[in-house]
């Protein structure tokens, strides 16, 4: 079974595994024979190094990667991953989002907005035994300690207030890293297309290949006159990285190959099958009718009242992103029996572990044990967490934890709780104002409180306090009582509850304030629950952890570990791929397809600059007559390689590669084998939705800008001739 | 000379014509390089004759094509050609439509209905010179004596009952050619697959490709035991024909040349480009909105009402595909600007009329006046047309029509009121009862009606018979009041007046009957207008079309009729094609994509016996390790083949070519080079559906059965050996 399965995909790829990882920096070196193979030269050790060329040049954005492409500080991104700046700079007289921006000279460059940052890792350090020492045996104490260890790293670390500290868990617990990260806070907004440029295709495209999308934002990273990091001042210098991406205006071809650098935030590859089934067979499914029900209510009362549609923007567009993704993975696991896939592979691993006789059979049973715990948990208290959704009640219950938290000395507080944290704390209750409205707020609220008692599961506290508000006997009435007696939709009141004492709160008459005190304990004693769960399944999970990558490295498979948000490495090739029976989709797509998408209707209306650009055929010298090597050549035996001669004769604008990305991975620098930047990562097929579990190299593909289409901007449409000077073009 | 020269017709496709032409089989000998260049090795000569294979195996079906494939009569064609003759055969007991069906020996054979009818036609004559011979010179005049000269030479022709003969207009006119067919009246079922597997895919996939449908059947000719046709009777005996096709069981590559012998009904490729700015500008929007709301209309009530979803599910079906067509056609004149095309090279042609200096510019000018004219004609009545759509009303139309025309001696009488026709008239009265529903018809008609009332163009007898009905003033009522009082619903009342004289009809009460002897003459008279201008036209298209194969031959360009329905040859290459950018459609579909398309809910249910034959891979020896030439071959040079071994490694469902069809050519038998049958023709892709107007030979393809995947059905899935034994195998 297990062999049949391998063998089926060594027939199908070429190579098992092929182009599969998201490898710690320092790994480089062991797959140094394979970086070769796909035609990376730049040396393994080199990339290995974050004080060298290329990886002193990546910048994180904290959700999205970037890179720094000119000694002047510049930085490219995503126009997405920039989407905040934009909007911030974007008013009625200028609109940059539907407009675009450019600053003709650097004086011109506004600030990005006061919240943007820019991350430089400039160290990654192995801390495993330091969060393992001392652990006490009892589970909520171990997790307790764990804890403080990683808390004291960070606050050593983080001596000096221009950097931001992380101790990250990888494989699982099985290891622990501290990246140190320097801090520019002073970011400002250079050059960004309109978002019909940006984001052409918007929704619809999502995930969608062919793909027309100038997914590209200029940002740069200013600080003081001294070179240090320092907040917004007009008389602020441009930083000058450690290095920048030389850029190679020739692009690349099919068959290529190409690494990407970046932030993946996370992945579940190693994880069990019985995770897989609970994440596929209740979690997905239960959570898409979720996602649907509050986008079908959202939309029905945007379509009424504009200024509800203006504040829920931002939340319909990050929901219809995740029921699209929910909906891929639905998809993907019915068109591969990807938990077959993994129950055989496990299956094997057991076989394989009983042969060993090394009796770690127990180890398995013990894990298996406290994942259907954690799972007969999350389905407990689904009904009861969602009945706690109202945007106030949350507001209500962090500030009330945090008057709790302010009872213990710093360091002992809950993350999120403690002084560091602040500045996001206050942030997050400020955001409030532009993205609420009671009236929609209300009847969300109400659907899942409906959906609460409509099941026999439980907690007194909340019935209580629903049965309490009396002469109401309908929950839609006493819902709305709540909302016309709280005063926490005021901006001053909500900040004003970070100063006040546990007491004030549990005096007060505010009804939101009054629930979330009456709710604390319940949630405490399920937070205790889940700790006292991770803190078996930190012993847990590394044991098994450690006895897979045993096997994995008998098979000689890769070993690397699930994205955690930590600095990574993936390396592929240039690709088109099989979509469907007898539907193949070509690795490169040409201007001429935005004309052909055109419709003038958003999100399919390109400006029209650009469709006379395309009309007039004035693509200069990025034009490019060919995207694949000589058909004789041997990489032709490999790929599908047209063989008509100057079949492409266009600009290049987006194109595919076998790349191991997820979320984070946005505005990541895709760079050709002599690490010179050729495009930008943005985002990844339908139907590989899927890899976050299970990679299939045979469909998964990566969706990048080409670097052609943005030069071709600059040159072209927009005349950014100052930026194109600024950078550092080879082959040009 | 071969490679370079189809390297030339390749690099300058767009331009070049590649394969378009649907040719008339005298003109093959015309065309021999063409075929020779494409690996056609037949004679061109032996396919320009009738009497010689294949052409004398080639079969119609009068709305479709088929071919004789074994001596003993055995003819196939389409699923979705044969549908009658299965839905026939078809009861509660056993649904071969549902469950298809396979006669083990001859015996078991049913008959296909009375009404199937198989034609092979014998001889094609250029009657050009009797049907213009002592033509009067007004214009209805005119248009009757052409219409005399056609029935004389028919009816001259028809001595005996065994042959239908009909006489053709080629080029708009210019000429005239007599075909003789022999006509078999005895058809008989012999294996249809399900439905399941003939349309797999359904309305959905209808003009989609990648396609995996097994739309063919098997039907056997029956003759009198003198060898004579007959009408069916149990001991008739098998039609031995002159010649059946023999099947290369290797079927065919890609590049491979491939021709298709049928009976395509009608294009437009000659036509005026007013004549297309009327048809994609008007005609198809208005008709397109008329068809979507009786769409509505009928869906609604058959959701309502089971017995009228039965009733109506061929209408909805057939008018379905129509708007599928009018939406491909209004959505290829979007994608590509076809009326520029046109009128450029309508420019080119009047230019080149103007330095020929013969004076032909009046031709142009005559014709276009006439146009117009028809187009206003069109507009004029349309409403007045539709408004007489009710199903009774039309059947009343005809029946007083028949009363008046029956004053006149047979060989005068109007076509369609002929002895001759007597047979299909009654059999349309009859078929009446299964597809018509009064409460249906009555929503139908009161629409048109409404639309009629809500515009300005009136037509004096309809209103005043509107008005008529005293007491009633709702339009709605009025109509009820129709439904309610006829007798015409009822089969043997519909019959019987086909015996009544024109009196009777006058002095009837029945309220459809009164309506159409009140619109009979404002009908004849639109009639005369339309006849006139037809003879009109009969002198200015013929000469336009004088002056267009003149300009067509100065530029060396193919020159071939506008289809109608009589026996055409097309030739072409298997080829898949660019959709979209980056988006490549393969030539051949696999025997997997059937499972992966497979939901289990109509119309993709395919059969679990076919789902259990592909999971088992039980392939034999219909397995084909790859549907393309050596990557080195020349072929490879000009399209796109892939370079990876073994990549097909299945069985070829469906496959694409770029012969030039259209409707009527279902069921059409697809020949390899050296004649033998490799598939059957069956659809073509969305893209294409503008070719009625222009033929663009970068995205026209046709979709075809690949004979491989009809072997492996009755092999591997239906087991029908008796059938394989009778084929005639090559390569097997």
């Amino acid at each position: 079974m297990r062999i049949a399965l391998i063998a089926a995909l060594v027939l199908t790829s070429g190579s098992a595994y092929a182009d599969e990882g998201q490898w710690q920096p320092y790994q480089m070196p062991s797959i140094a024979d394979k970086l070769q193979q796909r035609g990376i030269d730049i040396p393994a050790k080199q990339l290995a190094d974050l004080g060298q060329y290329p990886m002193n040049a990546i910048v994180g954005l904290g959700y999205c990667t970037a890179s720094f492409v000119s000694p002047q500080g510049l930085v490219v991104t995503n126009h997405h991953c920039a989407y905040r700046a934009i909007q911030y700079n974007s008013k009625t007289e200028h609109n940059y989002l539907a407009d675009g921006f450019l600053a003709k000279t650097k004086d011109a460059e506004p600030s990005a907005g006061p919240n943007e940052r820019l991350y430089i890792t400039e160290s990654v350090t192995d801390v495993t035994k330091q969060v393992n020492a001392n652990l006490r045996d009892e589970p909520l104490a171990r997790y307790q300690d764990i804890e403080r260890n990683r808390k004291a790293l960070i606050k050593q670390c983080e001596s000096d207030d221009n950097y931001r500290c992380s101790v990250s868990s990888f494989h699982n617990g099985l290891e622990f890293y501290l990246s140190k990260q320097l801090i520019i806070r002073d970011v400002r907004l250079v050059y960004a297309p309109p978002a019909s440029v940006g984001s052409f295709g918007g929704d619809v495209d999502n995930y969608e290949y062919p793909r027309h999308a100038g997914d590209f934002t200029f940002l740069r990273a200013y600080v003081g006159k001294d070179g240090k990091p320092a907040t917004y001042a007009e008389d602020n210098v441009p930083y000058q990285p450690k290095s920048h991406l030389k850029i190679n205006a020739n692009g690349v071809k099919a068959g290529d190959g190409v690494f990407v650098a970046g932030y993946p935030g996370s992945t579940s590859r190693y994880r069990l099958t019985s995770e897989l089934k609970f994440a596929s067979q209740w979690l997905y499914p239960v959570s898409a009718q979720y996602y649907q029900q509050k986008i079908d209510t959202i939309e029905q009362m945007s379509a009424a009242d504009k200024s509800i549609a203006i504040k829920y923007a931002g939340t319909i567009a990050s929901m219809a992103n995740r029921m699209k993704k929910l909906n891929g993975l639905l998809d993907g696991f019915n068109a591969t029996d990807i938990v077959g896939i993994k129950q055989g592979r496990e299956n094997d691993f057991l076989a394989w572990l009983q042969q060993d006789k090394q009796a770690n059979q127990q180890v398995i049973t013990q894990l298996e044990t406290l994942l259907a715990q954690q799972h007969q948990l999350t389905q407990t208290n689904y009904y009861f967490e969602n009945a706690q959704s109202s945007t106030l009640l949350s507001a209500a219950k962090r500030l009330y934890r945090l008057a709790k938290e302010k009872q213990r000395p710093d360091a002992e507080r809950e993350s999120g709780y403690q002084l560091r944290d602040m500045k996001m704390f206050s942030a997050r209750l400020k955001r409030i104002d532009s993205t609420f409205d009671a009236s929609v707020d209300k009847v969300l609220w109400l659907q899942d409180l409906n959906a609460y008692q409509a099941q026999p599961l439980k907690v007194a506290a909340l019935d209580n306090q629903l049965n309490h508000t009396e002469g109401q006997q309908d929950l839609r009435e006493k819902v709305a009582g709540f909302y016309a007696l709280t005063q926490l939709s005021d901006q001053a009141t909500r900040l004003a509850w970070m100063d006040k004492t546990a007491e004030e709160f549990e005096n007060s008459q505010d009804p939101f304030i009054r629930l979330a005190v009456a709710l604390y304990d319940s949630n405490m004693a399920i937070e205790k629950q889940e700790k006292t769960l991770q803190g078996q399944l930190s012993q847990a999970r590394p044991a098994y952890m450690n006895a897979v990558i045993s096997y994995y490295k008998s098979k000689n498979w890769p070993v690397y570990p699930d994205a955690n948000g930590t600095l990574r490495i993936t390396y592929g090739m240039v690709d088109g791929y099989q979509s469907k029976d007898a539907l193949y989709k070509q690795p490169f797509t040409r201007l001429e397809g935005i004309t052909a998408k055109h419709t003038g209707i958003a999100p399919f209306d390109a400006p029209q600059k650009v469709l006379n650009a395309i009309a007039a055929g004035d693509y200069g010298k990025h034009r490019i007559q060919s995207v694949y090597h000589d058909p004789r050549s041997w990489m032709c035996k490999l790929i599908s390689c047209a063989a008509k001669p100057n079949e492409f004769n266009s600009v290049p604008v987006n194109f595919l590669s076998s790349v191991d990305t997820t979320g984070g991975n946005s505005g990541s620098p895709v760079l050709n084998g002599q690490g010179e930047l050729v495009g930008l990562n943005f985002d990844s097929t339908y139907e590989a939705i899927t890899k976050d579990w299970f990679f299939n190299p045979t469909i998964t593909r990566a969706i990048h800008v080409d670097i052609r289409y943005v030069l071709w901007m600059m040159d072209k449409v927009d005349h950014a001739d100052n930026l194109i000077k600024e950078l550092d073009l080879v082959n040009d």
